[in-house]
């Protein structure tokens, strides 16, 4: 047996690279779970016989290629004009991939603003792009800088909310970003149900802005994997050619087309998640943490005397993990996801013997 | 409304490639579906509990990044030293392109036989490579050439079975393809559980041969979306890199590892698969057709007399789906899969009448 390195079959970029590591997921011991934005209720209750009907079917057949019973759905809930302009894939994270290859060629750039969704450095470095980040101003708002033309620049990823900070930009700062950038625009929502605005409507005025979504959080999702996206056409039929033939499993598509059926239970959900911020927002700032105002399900908090990185191994020892993120030249933080009202208690109760 | 048009967004590649077009999924009608290679039973009875079991638990949390549970037990019934020896993917085909991803630049080269499967070129294509087709020999086996050593060749594809064909490499040539290639031999069981052999303890032999397979054909799991890779730890340790986070769901995790559990499920399973095989190579050869000796669920044949298509055309109009394939420069014909022994009666019969 010769176990000999083998970085040397690989490109030398996969090489180099560390690869992005996930949020931990124990999969043993009992945890308060506040650090991957998770919901903290179950998904909406038709996914259950939706899942039985597939079951019964049998799941010896390939799956719809398209997932167009989904598309159908979906495009009915955004009024958009039919099911051709829904892009469904393995959780979002699919639909950033699938972009990444589709638009962005090897030594070409993809742009993002920082501190914002680490993943999309991974997924430059993937594919052998380079990357450019363009610091958020002190509001929070952009730099005329992040929709300057360039010559290699082919995509540009905008999280609107923003992760870790829970902020937003504008839908005419977006419009006016996507006039001027030389590339699509992916506006990644992922977060937006938490948000008072979203920008799904937005392909519709401007080919080159796409808009992500994600039924991992705000559909208590996070375990089927299914996301999508919403651009013309005449762009998702691109993209189709680059995805797997059979990226979403029948089961997924079924239930994921049952939850967003149910409007109704989104909204009730959501509304429970935003008291929820509210109460962790204000019993954070009570124990003097400086929180950034968040239109998501978390919030990025930091504290002028007690560093960020104790404070985390000290709730994590108390089986409450949260995520501690080190941003350099920027902050490093914790960013505490929204649980029940319960477990935010909980948190706040053991933070407040630690500050 | 803008809708001009957007290919001059996406990369040059992949506007001009065609996509890979996978074999049609007829979403309604009643049809004998003999053109995708599934299993006509319905998978290990197994599984339906393990689903309950993830229902149960929910779905908000997301899934084991490694699927761990899956990897443990498929260690087990490989024989392989641990766990760390498979990567799980969504399909085999999310495997496929993992690894053309991790080993294939912008420019450098991948090999594969002629004919085989479709996909390994359009990956190829996706990935701004290029591709070199080595035509299997007359007796199937594969000429020295495949093993040749080239200057930017990152990747070879070998499916064993091959599709369409059916036809197997032995173990003895794989070890010496493996040992002369410069790069990793991805060999692509996808259909070996129908095989008299197979290489899935070859990876411990050489570190450049991965061993691929799914859960689509011998487990009647098409609809669910699970493959895996088996390869030295160190190689799966960098494709873990170019994997999305979370590329396999919680419901999939679950059922296919209940799945590989039932190794007398998927025994009987296979027998009677090849006992079908059987009849439909004698059936049509008693009508007259070209069959080559098949070691997959389906088989390959073609007519001295009556053209292919037309004979797709009609069974499809008699709702007996099957396969038509055109392969340049070697042959086009018809890809059956292995159906019921009802399934094979009905189809055979209508081809008596159209022969």
């Amino acid at each position: 047996m010769r176990m000999t390195m083998s970085p040397q079959f690989v490109r030398p970029e996969i090489a180099a690279m560390d690869g992005y590591v996930p949020g931990e997921q124990p999969q043993a011991g009992k945890f308060i779970k506040l650090n991957t934005n998770e919901n903290p209720y179950p998904p909406p209750p038709g996914i259950r016989g939706a899942i039985d009907e597939v079951l019964q079917r049998g799941l010896q057949k390939y799956p719809d290629p398209m997932a167009n019973a989904f598309r159908m759905r979906a495009a009915q809930i955004h009024e958009l004009p039919s099911k051709d302009w829904v892009l469904c894939g393995n959780g979002s994270d699919d639909i950033l991939t699938i972009c990444t290859r589709a638009f962005v060629g090897h030594g070409e750039s993809l742009r993002l603003p920082y501190p914002s969704y680490i993943l999309y450095r991974s997924l430059a470095q993937i594919q052998g792009a380079r990357w450019e980040e363009v610091r958020f101003n002190a509001d929070w708002s952009l730099p005329a800088a992040f929709g300057e033309p360039a010559e290699s620049l082919k995509l540009a990823f905008l999280p609107n909310p923003n992760s870790p900070t829970g902020t937003m930009i504008s839908r005419e700062a977006i419009l006016e970003l996507a006039d001027r950038l030389p590339c699509p625009l992916l506006v990644d929502e992922a977060y937006v149900d938490f948000a008072d605005y979203s920008c799904i409507d937005l392909p519709k005025k401007n080919e080159k802005i796409l808009v992500s979504r994600t039924l991992s959080k705000s559909y208590g999702l996070a375990g089927l994997r299914f996301g999508y996206l919403v651009a013309q056409p005449q762009v998702i039929e691109q993209l189709v050619k680059v995805k797997d033939s059979y990226n979403c499993d029948s089961l997924s598509i079924a239930a994921a087309t049952a939850a967003i059926d149910d409007q109704v239970w989104l909204a009730t959900n959501r509304d429970k998640i935003v008291a929820t911020r509210k109460h962790l927002t204000e019993g954070l700032e009570k124990l003097g943490f400086q929180v950034i105002p968040s239109q998501a399900n978390f919030v990025w908090c930091t504290h002028p005397e007690k560093p960020a990185k104790p404070l985390y191994e000290a709730l994590k020892a108390e089986h409450v993990l949260v995520r501690y993120m080190n941003y350099p030249n920027w902050s490093d933080g914790l960013r505490i996801s929204v649980g029940t009202d319960d477990q935010i208690s909980a948190c706040l109760s053991l933070l407040s013997n630690m500050v």
